[in-house]
This record gives structure tokens, sequence and C-alpha cells, in this order.
């Protein structure tokens, strides 16, 4: 008899299947008891008068079990025959029977291995897949080319935030901090191109929004005529990206309690001088000594424009030069502000994006300007000595989409095995 | 007016239109130019009576014709005006506007940032790009869960091959080989997974047919009987792979004069005893030597699938034990033999994969016979102990597929920006 998902057993009513998976719960009572298998898909509830075949097993024990499909009360397998596939014989380290996940961080960390099979946790990487799946689709469609760019660099380009060294050959390398100055070389090559891969910084930083491995959702797109076509593109991709969420994770959703942003037709905006003069009326003077918001500033914001514009997403423009790296276009006409922009999503920082510098001499002034040598940067600059059309793009950090779409406490549960300043394993 | 893009001028015969792009190539006649210009999708004709706006501006600055179409006696631009956008003052380092790129393997790796943006390396890409999307589109389907693991590990797992050594906040740490223990882990979760990402081999080999950061497109699956239900999963992958790119890269294909192989709806299979004797019996003795084919004898094995079946694609079953990673399920009642495969594509190793061991006391004495001990495992192993179903899976690298299927003479032309023993940059 072919095996049957548990997705599948609705559509079997009256029919005898055999479905596999893992022995989630088992409920005995005088008379009969209930057992709960999991596969990759659900679980199926089961009516078992004889449970033998389980003696000496625990749960998460991989099983068959062979049944009859009725719907009356509810839906489940009767007059069961159950056998054992792979055996577990300790219990598991989390407590996956129950409805909730109620383990510790920490120990839902250390065992990652065994509480990622918990149906809430599952839930979390099901979103992200469909996340990738909807950003994908959006970019196909508009003509971008995946690329795949190389993590092994010879030098730090993102400034500021640590990089890890690697003993390259005997050679110092470092571990990309992002694919920046390789999609912009390639909106060369293609003009628009998306790269989904994991990024690297070594900040030692050890709070519930740091983490040392993330995967970064890039775009890069030429031919724009400022930041607010690379703001026009996103806001399609998040739309897209929240539609495969939709159509594909209702009930990934549901369990987790989670409801998806409506993006509105057009995002609302405020220039970053115009945002923190609100901020400051707001929370106080000491909020402009910054050329930066602060994240009370940032949680401020995504109240202000949920109240005022009824919009879960903000973009923040303009910020200044100062905060932004070499590569950031200035804004004509304004000293000091950018081409670049934030998006807040309920009042934390999301995507960051921008124009960039596309002429060669405007590099070599911005680096000038920095104190920066072009030397190690000769062979990014080569590219902008071969022709290059005014371009932007942006970066959206995949694990922190799902920490605040989600409500996770801390972004270490968005990441499937989580790099920190401690954790190396799982 | 608003831009199109060259791909759409065909279908604006009789109007007027605007394209921007690269300078590709400038044909100077007695009383007119032709002028190609390039963009992200193809390439546009113009004829131009005056040159002026491109007076000391080199090819690949980037440009702007508006023009009116016509289609006698070729589709091209008419009474054009042509615009700089970003001029280009010294010529590129790799000559881009002929036909074929002439410049040497060294050369070209050099100037990848330039070279890239020929024909017909864009065409490499281009049909990289859409191996990924048919890749995942029919795991995707077959309700397959795409993840991301962790790139920094602790300890080498695939054992052999060297490991970049990374400084994780003065703890020492590698970069992971292959995400071979995470997606087995993955199996318990989702029963089947998918990842595509950057691997890292510290081989010191400098050959054709080595990088040290490649793509891999990982495959696992539970609830399998055997390495043949793996094989099959592989197959109608490849297919899918195959038809992708078919169906959204025919111009690419023809540019670069290459075929896709027909995938047979059972792909030949012969056991690795069995393809040793063919081998020996054509080649010679000495090819029994080893527990392994040679390259020599790999594509040997290729010219006789093709012979004797029809067939550009191999499995070969059955690999000694003592050739596999510890993790690999044994042929039960053939001692040695394991249950694993190596599918051959055109003579070349393309995919290997194979059924894996999924109970603890296998890999406790499967470990013990290697002389490993399993305490540095002991995070992954884990997972065997909380219930894991039979499984295996598959590992496709990319830039392999590529230079396969393209005929490239060095893989080091199937990646953007490849990484090898003397190259880090660009």
């Amino acid at each position: 008899m072919e095996r049957v998902r548990s997705i599948e057993v609705a559509a079997r009513v009256g029919q005898r299947v055999r479905v596999q998976g893992w022995l989630h719960a088992v409920r005995r009572h005088r008379e009969f008891s209930f057992v709960v298998v999991r596969d990759g898909w659900g679980a199926v509830q089961a009516i078992a008068t004889d449970l033998s075949a389980l003696d000496g097993v625990q749960l998460e024990s991989v099983v068959e079990l062979e049944g009859a499909v009725r719907d009356e009360p509810q839906l489940e397998l009767h007059d069961v025959a159950i056998r054992v596939v792979s055996p577990v014989t300790r219990p598991t380290p989390v407590v996956l029977g129950k409805k909730a996940l109620t383990a510790p961080l920490a120990s839902l960390l250390e065992h990652a291995v065994t509480a990622n099979r918990h149906p809430t946790r599952r839930a979390v990487f099901r979103i992200g897949a469909a996340a990738m799946r909807g950003f994908r689709a959006a970019l196909d469609r508009d003509g971008f080319v995946e690329i795949q760019s190389p993590k092994l660099v010879e030098l730090a380009t993102e400034g500021g935030a640590g990089v890890f060294a690697v003993d390259y050959f005997g050679r110092p390398a470092f571990l990309a901090q992002s694919p920046q100055l390789f999609k912009q070389i390639m909106v060369g090559v293609f003009e628009r191109v998306y790269e989904v891969g994991p990024v690297f910084r070594a900040e030692p930083h050890d709070t519930a929004r740091h983490i040392n491995q993330y995967t970064s959702l890039d775009v890069e797109l030429g031919f724009i005529d400022s930041h607010l076509d690379v703001m026009a593109q996103l806001t399609g991709v998040l739309r897209a990206m929240f539609a495969e969420i939709a159509a594909s994770c209702a009930d990934e959703l549901r369990l987790l309690g989670a409801a998806l942003p409506a993006v509105p037709a057009v995002v609302p905006q405020l220039h970053f001088t115009e945002a923190q003069a609100l901020v400051a009326g707001a929370l106080g003077e000491h909020e402009r000594d910054q050329p930066d918001l602060s994240p009370e500033g940032e949680r401020w914001l995504g109240r202000w424009a949920s109240e005022q514009h009824g919009s879960e997403l903000l973009f923040v423009v303009g910020y200044p030069m100062s905060k932004r790296p070499f590569y950031t276009h200035p804004e004509p006409g304004r000293p000091g502000s950018s081409r670049s922009f934030d998006l807040l999503f309920r009042g934390t920082e999301l995507v960051t994006g921008g124009q960039r510098l596309h002429r060669h001499a405007d590099y070599l002034a911005a680096l000038a300007a920095r104190g920066m040598s072009p030397a190690p940067l000769a062979g990014y600059l080569d590219a902008f000595e071969s022709g290059m059309p005014p371009h932007g793009g942006f970066a959206i950090g995949l694990e922190r989409l799902l920490m605040q779409l989600l409500g996770l406490p801390n972004i270490r549960l968005a990441a499937l095995f989580p790099r920190d300043l401690t954790r190396l394993s799982p």
C-alpha cells in the first residue's frame, strides 16, 4: 500500500491508508488510546486499542500506521496497525508533543536539532521559504538575473562592522559582509540582479537583534532616475513576498497568531530631518543628537505611521551622508543629505537601500573625502571605469523579516541553527 | 519617452523609441555608421549619420539612443539622436564588441568585472540562473522546503578534503564543506529539504576542474526504500532543470553552440564492479586497482553509455564503502558495497548521492570502524537518537553542470568571480 501524507488523508475517507511519521503524542485512555503521528506536512490522529507495538519506545520514534479513515466525529484513523520503523529509546531533549513549545530560549537553541521539529518552529521556516519564493518570483518576472557572488574576499567593504578573518592558503582573507560590490558590478552585466545568500558579520553584540550569519536578500538595478525607483521596486517585491506567504502559509500564520501587513500602493515616506524632528518633538530634543534614528525613535515612528497613515511600513529617506557607506549617492542640491532610505516595518529597520554613485571620478572623490585608499578597491572600481548607469538597490534581512512579521522575541529563533557570539553548534 | 528594452524593439516597428545601454560597437562607413547598443537583455543596431556625441568617448560608455524603428532590410533604429549617460575614457581591458571573446583565460579572470559583460559570458550565467530556477520549481512542486544552513561550523565533516579555518571570536571554526549534516537533520523536521548555497573546499588543486568556492544544489529526502528512490528524484529534478533552460535560454544555447541532453525515462545504470570490469576490459587491468573510477574510466563509460544506451547520463551505483563518507548506507547482503551512486554526465561525475545511515547505533559503529570519535559529532548524532526515517540525498555542483553542459574548457569560466589557489579577487 502506497504511503499517503497527512495532508492527503482527508481525501481518503472510507479507505484504508498507510501513513508514516514521528510519534508525536500518545494519550492513553481506559478502553483505547489516541496516537498522533506527525509527518513533514502535518499530523494524523488514530484510535488504537493495542499499543503493544509501542512498548519500550519513546515519542519521536518513526512509526507507520495503517488504518481506515473516518471523519466522524473528527478525521481519524481507526482499526490501526502500528509498526515501529526507527525506535527512540530516550525522551527527547525538548517536549514536542504539546501545542506550545515551552522550553526556554537557551534550551531551544541548544537542542535546535529536535526543537525545530515542533509545529510552531516548522511554521517559522515554512514562512521563510515562502518569503524567498515570493522574492524570487517577483524579480524573475521583472527580468532580474539571480547571481552567486564570492563569500571569500580580500577586503572589508561595509566599514564599521567587524569581519571574520580566514586563512586562505596562507593569505589573509575575509568572509563577505554583503554582496554589495559584486551586485553593483553585475549591474554592468545584466542591469538587474539579485542574490539570496549568507552574509557574515563579526559584530561582537550579544543582543536579541544580532546574529553573526544571516540570509540577505539582495537586489540591485540599473537605469534608475533616483532612489525612488529603488523604493518602488522594493515595494512591489515586498507585496509579492507577503502575497506568497498568504497563499501558501495560512495555517502557519494562524498557528503563530501572526498577521501579514497590507502593503499600500504607495508606502508613506518621511525625510530624515522631518522624521527626526517628529521624534524629537515626541521623545525629547536629545533625539536630534545623532546622524541616525534611535531604536526608540524608530519604534515611535512605527506607531506614528500606523496612526497617521494606517501603514505598518514607513520609508525614511535622505539619511545624512556621514551615516552611509562610501558608495552612497548624495542628494543633489541638499548638502550632506543622501539618496538612501530605510524601510521601517512595525517600528524596526527591515531594509536599507538607496542610489549608488556610478561615476568613477565620484568614487575617487568619495574615498578621498573619507580618507580611504582606492588601491584595495581597484578591481571593484574597474567596473566604474568601464561604464556604469545610474543604479541602486536594497537588502532585506530574512531573519529580521521573520522576527518582525511573526513577533519572535529573539532573532535567533528566525534561524534554523543560529550563529552568535558564543554559539557555533549545532 | 519611456525607455524600452532591446528585446521590446521588434514590437515597435514604425514608432520612435528610446533605448539605453552600453556602446557595444561602432562601425564607421563613409556616409553613415552602425552603432550597436547592448542592454541587459540583448542589443540594438542603429544607423547614425552624426557621431559627434561620441567624440572622445570609448566603447562601453553608457548611452541613450532615440530613433525610429524600421525592419527593412533588418531591424534597426534610424534618424537617431545619441546622448552619453556615463562616458568611458579608456579602452576596456578586454574587447567586448566582437562576436567571440578571444582574450586568454588569465585575462578573462583578471578582468572578470568587464569580461562578464560579453554576450557569451552572460549566456553562461543566464543558463545557470535557469538551472537554479528549474531545480527549485521541481522540488517546490514535490513538497520540499528550502533551508539555509550555517556556513560556520565547529568541525570538518566530509573528511579528506581540506577546510578553511576561520577565527570565530577567538575560537577556531571552519567554513562548511557541504550542508550534509544539516540537511540530514532537517529531514527530521520537514522530511524533504533542499538548499542552494556556497560550499568551501580548501583543496590545494590547481586544475581545470577545481575551484575553492562553488554553488551546491543540495537535496535530502526521508522515507525512502533505498538509493533508487533518490536516483528517481534526481532524474526528475535534472529533467526539470534542462526543461527550464530549454524554455528560457534557447538563444543562449544557440550562441554557445550547446545542446541539452535528453533525460531518459530511466537513466541507464551500472554497478560499480560491472563498470570497473568494463573499463578494465577496454583500458587495461590497472583500472581495477582503485576503489574508484579513474577520470579516463569515467570518460570511457560516458562514451559507452552514449553508444550502448543513447544516453549522455549514466548512473554508477554501489561504490565501495571504503571510498564513501561515514554516513553512507551499506548494501545489505553485499559486504563492502554501498547504497551510493555517482551520476556521470558526458563522462564526468556531475552528482554524488546515496542512502544514508539512519539509526544511531549504526552511526556509532560506522565511526568506530573508521577510528573516528563520536564526541565532536554529538549535536549531529542527536538527530538520530530522536528518530530518523530511512533517507538519502544528493548534491549537484552548479559550476560543474555548466562546464559539462556548455563544453567550457575550465570550471573557472562557470563562476562569475572564481576563487582558486591564487585568486581572491576580483
